[in-house]
């Protein structure tokens, strides 16, 4: 057997999520279906973690040991032929076996995109969060500072605590290595960077922030809603999935 | 009554082209829908010519008469709250009573993208046509300056006479302005400005271009093609609706 790591790029918006089910369209049950056809094994790749309806990664990254003689570069022809347009594998490499996609990965990042402009183009609207109304760029670039660093999560995430988006570490304590909103063009694109994310993270501190930019909430207020380790504390609802993407993971 | 002249922007893929269609998801039918819903009037409105299923538009114009008294601003605000965000109405005014979107039309600016890598990215998989293969793409500038001038395009025109794509003249004789290929990135991307143009006429000269592109037809091979008036007579295919942009209409 030879342990194979992809990269992939993915427009999220008509699929249920990665993870496979049972007769819904999901980029890893895609996946293994190309897989199968291609090499005839029955494989399921397993991805640096999961990704939400709606989510969009640029740099998903999965393993899976395959049987198959296959040379890498055939097979990634092969795939993105047989591969929804909507899915594309950017890269193969051959892994050393004990590489898994998952409890190898050592960081990850995210972006969030929101469009600012009163009418958003058409051809954007599966790709970021429309939000037409004044936000404080300068609060949110002073909060998201406020989260960098090894911290309880628990209040930024999904209150489903055995699902993590990890699915690592049982515990809520994760680094944030950088924290960061940009201004792009009519965008306001939030990047962070950090060893691992709880399910929905970045989607609740993008909420939390779009409240801080609103001033229905302060910068000085994350401290006591990071301590009440409560999603309740936290008054921000969960940006929505069209704005999010997986950029990078690394190992 | 007032007469209004609207333009709106779609991203045509998920739609079965412009004209309204029974239980079918078309452009038309959303608009006027819309009207419906915020007026309470059963209106429908003219696009300037009609666009395929999966054809995208930057700048399509309609138009209708409208009884009721909603300023113009207004109307286009609760338009772009109830229309699917696929579609955008980015202008709307009165216009003078004899206005109609199609007769009044003057001239018309469409696209075409084609993405030339060798891995389209998935977020521009519906927006332009992937054709990953080698272009000369000199030979393409120069044939596209072939069809400048009045001319008559049965040749690159669908086989179903009775319907054209601008409804207009019975004769297939329309008048191009200017015709050019550009890169730009990993695009090429085909522009062209005319009187009209008829059914599939412009996905017709990007096929005849793209054989063209390949060595498989010559520059010079145009003038005898224009010449036969038949669709037959011009080998290339019909390039795929996701690269096509309606720009402009010009009145």
């Amino acid at each position: 057997m030879r342990n194979f790591k992809f990269t992939l790029a993915y427009d999220g918006t008509d699929f249920h999520g990665w993870q496979v089910q049972p007769d819904r369209l999901t980029i890893q049950g895609a996946l293994a279906d190309g897989l199968r056809r291609i090499t005839g094994e029955s494989v399921m790749p397993q991805g640096s973690g999961r990704t939400d309806a709606g989510v969009h990664a640029l740099g998903q990254v999965a393993s899976c040991a395959i049987a198959s003689s296959i040379p890498a570069a055939n097979l990634m022809v092969a795939l993105n032929d047989v591969l929804p347009a909507a899915i594309r594998v950017l890269h193969i490499e051959e892994a050393p076996a004990e590489f898994h996609a998952r409890k190898s990965a050592r960081g990850k990042s995210y972006q969030f995109r929101i469009f600012r402009g009163d009418i958003c183009p058409p051809f954007l609207a599966r790709y970021v969060y429309h939000h037409p109304y004044p936000l404080d760029e300068q609060a949110m670039v002073a909060a998201a500072a406020e989260i960098v660093g090894e911290r309880d999560f628990t209040s930024l995430a999904a209150v489903d605590p055995e699902r993590r988006e990890d699915d690592g570490a049982r515990s809520n304590v994760r680094t944030v290595f950088c924290s960061q909103w940009q201004r792009a063009g009519d965008e306001s694109i939030y990047t962070v960077r950090g060893s691992g994310f709880l399910h929905h993270m970045v989607r609740n501190l993008v909420g939390m922030f779009v409240l801080i930019g609103k001033g229905s909430l302060r910068a000085t207020d994350i401290a006591r809603i990071l301590q009440a380790r409560n999603r309740s504390a936290n008054p921000g609802a969960t940006a929505p999935a069209s704005g999010l993407y997986l950029v990078s993971v690394e190992y």
